[in-house]
């Protein structure tokens, strides 16, 4: 069997570094690719052309927003060293860069070994089944992205999808696929952007907040079962908001951070 | 008259969107560029491409030591936009690139306009005077950095320095030059590197720690004065360690997030 997300975010080398694809429909926001989607996209890419396993920060520039369409990704190995590939990559439609990305990836090592400090909490979250799926068709905007997966969220963070802002700008909540495929760090990429803007907890009708860049740093492979996430927008200010997000499996490792920076309404 | 941090980081335009430059002496932590210096390099070729005035979301790649050299920066403008414009660059040394960028460039907005969140405390700092400055030629390592700057240390981080570890991986202080050049987004960069890694609050000898990737997001035009800042490193695992930064101005403004990932011994 195929998962939806394997088949999603397919891509095929064409020689040259450069490979082709497709933004499939079903993985959007109101028609545009969602950030996470796109940022595995690149993924395929990118990690095929540095021969490595996992993604370890990756780096995207949104350019243009993303309805369905034919893509094409060149990338260009800038150094493969003993630790890490680094890769840069565009992402061309219609002969326009949408996307541009750079990465390091490489092998990442048990999180056990080594040195260990993580002074970050895991995500405070009620049991799954007390936490919250939004419905796909609801809230007058199609959610696609919301059929392909699992995701539950905090019931204290919902308030925003009904009116009701919690006045906090957080959001937390479960990411699963709706397939139940296994969770891997190309997977969690898609995580790290997959829920809605904590924003949307502090303004009410804040309309699109577009992502402007976003890293993730990968720092363990995820233990099978749901992803528990919490994101964060800690600065609002001069018209763009900063959000952070942590990422721990099911055993309470700690698997990414991520940071993205966007724009709200000034 | 002009001041020391403006002469080493200039660069000269030679046509195509090149420029030439020299890694500086005395820009160094035992001999290697420092990474905020080396971010501010690049900030000048990318940022006088980009015609704008400041690094918004700026990201580099440490692909090389860089040692005292004559250096090439190769830029590209990915996009030009009416709200930011995108740079990539490349620095290469004998023919290799030992740096690469991409940033987004344009105008910082008042951050007082629109908008306001910020639920970042700003540094809780002693007095100035109050603060450490680390003596350039002590501790057994060559600091030449310290020379060209005026910063102080918080006195319960600086216990590293003498083989006392606090135990916390965090390192807060002020930062200003020798010579009082004026702070500006250039500079900032400078700041959100130019700390002693708070790793070495956690282990003993921890030797040199490189940075893999750091990105830096100006999110204000500093006020006259010193920088307070403060780093933690709260995600040391599997031989990495994430170190975030926030700089805020004497106003209290918030003037910059930065988050870097890097290598610690496994």
């Amino acid at each position: 069997m195929t998962f939806s997300f394997d088949d999603a975010t397919r891509v095929e080398a064409v020689g040259d570094g450069t490979y082709v694809g497709h933004v499939n429909d079903g993985w959007d926001i109101r028609g545009n690719a969602n950030g996470g989607y796109v940022m595995a996209l690149m993924n395929s890419a990118m990690r095929d052309a540095s021969g490595r396993t996992d993604p370890i920060s990756i780096t995207l520039h949104y350019l243009a927003p993303l309805p369905p369409c034919r893509f094409e990704i060149a990338t260009e190995v800038i150094k493969r060293g003993r630790r890490f590939t680094t890769v840069s990559a565009s992402m061309i439609v219609d002969g326009r860069t949408a996307i541009r990305a750079i990465g390091a990836f490489g092998e990442l090592a048990d999180p056990a070994q080594g040195l260990h400090h993580v002074d970050i909490p895991r995500p405070d979250l009620p049991p799954f089944a007390q936490c919250r799926a939004r419905d796909p068709h609801a809230e007058n905007i199609p959610l696609a992205l919301m059929s392909k997966l699992n995701m539950r969220l905090h019931p204290d963070d919902l308030g925003f999808a009904f009116g009701q802002p919690s006045g906090r700008s957080l959001m937390r909540g479960y990411f699963a696929f709706a397939d139940e495929r296994p969770i891997d760090t190309h997977a969690v990429l898609l995580a790290a952007d997959a829920f809605a803007p904590p924003v949307f907890n502090l303004i009410e009708v804040p309309g699109w907040v577009p992502t402007v860049e976003l890293t993730v740093h990968l720092r363990a492979r995820p233990a099978p079962g749901p992803l528990s996430c919490s994101f964060e927008a800690r600065a609002v200010q001069g018209g763009m908001f900063e959000e952070d997000g942590v990422i721990f499996d099911e055993n309470g490792v700690l698997v990414a951070q991520s940071r993205q920076i966007g724009l709200v309404p000034l």
